[in-house]
């Protein structure tokens, strides 16, 4: 067989993490010349691939390559555009492996979540349909954690680890002034349609009457009444509440708490905005003061904090995504699977594709505490492992982090032809 | 002279170096032991004396004093209450006088900004009046950076940090998906008048083009047509713009953007809502996505990534301040001075209160761009060196950084007669 190139792409929202996986991508296809030629990268994911816009990775520095790790964000774009169905739009299809034909291109590396599995799945069946079949693997990436089959979803610990420190802070703040002050505190953060991170935020109550005192998950029917008999009853034991909030918190009807009323390429809602509804209620119904905050992005890029053991994980998968495609596998995702001990561990294997596009994966309810408002002892032993240890980028002399810039070179066009994405 | 004991409160906003302040000043006596007998720390600030709730700090170990070093908030709770005027209150000041007098106590450390530097001055002047002279310093501290004397504030250093981080990592973040995503972001940030902690973002540009591409600082008025065409260029000419906003963001006449209808104990309106109004201009005139993030807290709280400088600086004027009083100091502050060469340097000296008390520090003109929009390289030199050094707290195996909580024992009352506040 004739030696291929790859073409690696980030897709939908980025990580503090995702590049740790493009860096075991190409770090580990750096080390197999003999199976793997260059490894192109799609400039903003997908789209890149359709354009002809490949970023040669080979015109970058092992040092550059090496700082990916520790960077976040994605290095070379990442975009939210989801193929069509290929009874919809046929060319988008003929396109990409006209694209990777004319650049010899044999791998398929999709560094993505649910809907990036579900791509890759197509890509590598429509391939071989097409008469250029391509071994296309799926290197798992979300924040929400909720793909299936693997243990957890690398970009999550990360965000877990902000979010339990974040808190943690927060509520140390919030309870040292609660005397005169602020009362209740409520933390928005991500998570559309499961609670993974929300529940992260309880990791930073260590012990009974800790912060955070509330939790509302998407998967529990938010109920107003009990909410504020909560929020009441907490500042009246404890002198002060804090409240972490998932964006994607909803009533029993399905109606998200707070409905900015914008929907984004995949037809997502674009969510927003808990934490000043419930703010409104506690002020409304129970007059204490309040403050709230909305993390947003600044959870899932926090690469200053990132979970060291999150890190190593997205550049396993990275890493075991190039072995998975030198061993001939195709259509498979790098799982991580957690061991069986009491300490915790963990190990890669494959996952087949058909088995995770466009699956689900929720938060089991046995993790979520029987009132609903909390996270329980299993929960806590499921996300505990995922935050420890610390990676630090490094620090230049002006305090700052110094996070990667690639150069960024694209290969030369081989198609005359342009699509317009 | 016979031995007095100490006092040391914490007043308003708390930090995530103010509890090094408290370590500088317990350690310290704990070496003047000659001089200094007991430290008593005020339980929830200043209303701990009001109601002779004084803490025992030397039922702490020196371990968990040692570790107020790196952790946040207010260890020993701090207070927004304003002690009224003498005319207006004789029986407060009465009751502080009573209390220190029962429990000995000769020397009053103040861990507060420009309304508590007010407060030291009035206790060291009323006690000298009453008959009972009490040595009255104030250690600086405020993230508002603005008071006067001092060449910064301890906890400025560190939010700066933090927001200079976060707006570099949520910037790669939007500019990594700019393409088909979010093109507008916009990061809330504390400063009430003063447009300190809004400036500290403009350091995560380290070069032409880098974001933030616009900041609102309060001491500029905010001009919505300027704004809206800048927003447009920028996202014309990189593919997204990024913006800091001060919540102190207003219009010429002095209201506020977001002004959320509440005030607190000092009579200063309580804000925060000046992204969303933001983002709801550029939606509506641009039509551009848009995500925000309002860090509240999170940003005075987030000791886990500190300022290495402003965590010396902490201790230092804590340490400082009980060298004073030693000395017989009184009525003074002891101040940060930049040293006159290239490389940054710092000394304490002390300042007298009288200076200091109810002045307000803005930003210098020239430390803002001539457009308005962002910072100056005489800003950049002023604001780089405070968020120099990283000095990360210890971390348990769950994951989390160890914060100190204290035993707080009280002290047993001498008075019989109770003081509501």
């Amino acid at each position: 067989m004739a030696k291929k190139n790859a073409f690696y792409a980030q897709s939908g929202g980025v990580t503090a993490v995702i590049n740790a996986s493009a860096c075991g991508v190409i770090e580990t296809a750096r080390q197999h010349k003999k199976h793997i030629g260059k490894v192109y990268a799609g400039n903003n994911g997908i789209i890149g691939a359709l354009r002809e816009e490949l970023i040669d990775t080979s015109k970058e520095s092992a040092q550059s390559i090496a700082a990916l790790k520790h960077t976040p964000a994605g290095a070379f774009g990442s975009c939210r555009y989801k193929l069509k169905s290929l009874d919809e739009n046929r060319a988008e299809y003929e396109r990409l492996i006209e694209v990777f034909k004319a650049h010899n291109i044999g791998y398929f590396f999709y560094n993505g979540g649910g809907d990036s599995a579900d791509t890759c799945l197509k890509i590598s069946q429509l391939s071989a349909t097409m008469g250029y079949p391509i071994q296309a693997i799926h290197i798992p990436k979300t924040v929400d954690n909720d793909l299936p089959f693997t243990d957890n979803s690398p970009g999550f610990g990360s965000v877990a680890k902000y979010v339990a420190i974040s808190t943690k802070e927060a509520s140390l703040d919030v309870k040292s002034m609660c005397e005169t002050s602020t009362k209740v505190f409520i933390l928005e953060v991500m998570g559309r349609h499961a609670g993974w991170i929300a529940a992260a935020g309880g990791l930073a109550a260590e012990k009974d009457g800790d912060a955070p005192h509330i939790i509302l998950f998407p998967e529990i029917a938010f109920n107003k009444d009990k909410f504020l008999k909560r929020v009441n009853s907490t500042v009246k034991k404890h002198g002060y509440c804090v409240i972490v909030a998932s964006e994607g918190a909803q009533y029993e009807d399905g109606s998200f708490l707070a409905d900015a009323g914008n929907t984004d390429a995949f037809g997502h809602k674009q969510l927003g905005g808990v934490a000043p509804t419930l703010a409104t209620m506690v002020k409304d119904e129970l007059g204490y003061k309040y403050h709230w905050a909305l993390a947003d992005y600044l959870q899932r890029s926090a690469r200053h904090i990132a979970s060291a053991t999150d890190v190593e994980q997205a550049y396993a998968v990275g890493k075991a995504a190039v072995e998975m495609a030198i061993e001939g596998k195709n259509a498979v995702m790098p799982a991580i699977i957690r061991g069986k001990g009491k300490k915790y561990s963990w190990t890669i294997q494959e996952a087949p594709l058909d088995q995770i596009a466009n699956v689900e994966k929720m938060m089991p309810r046995n993790y979520i505490s029987k009132d609903g408002l909390g996270i329980s002892e299993a929960g806590r032993r499921y996300l505990e492992p995922l935050i420890q240890g610390e990676n630090y980028p490094p620090y230049g002399k002006n305090g700052l982090p110094e996070y990667v810039q690639l150069k960024k070179v694209l290969a030369e066009k081989k198609i005359e032809k342009k699509f317009v994405v």
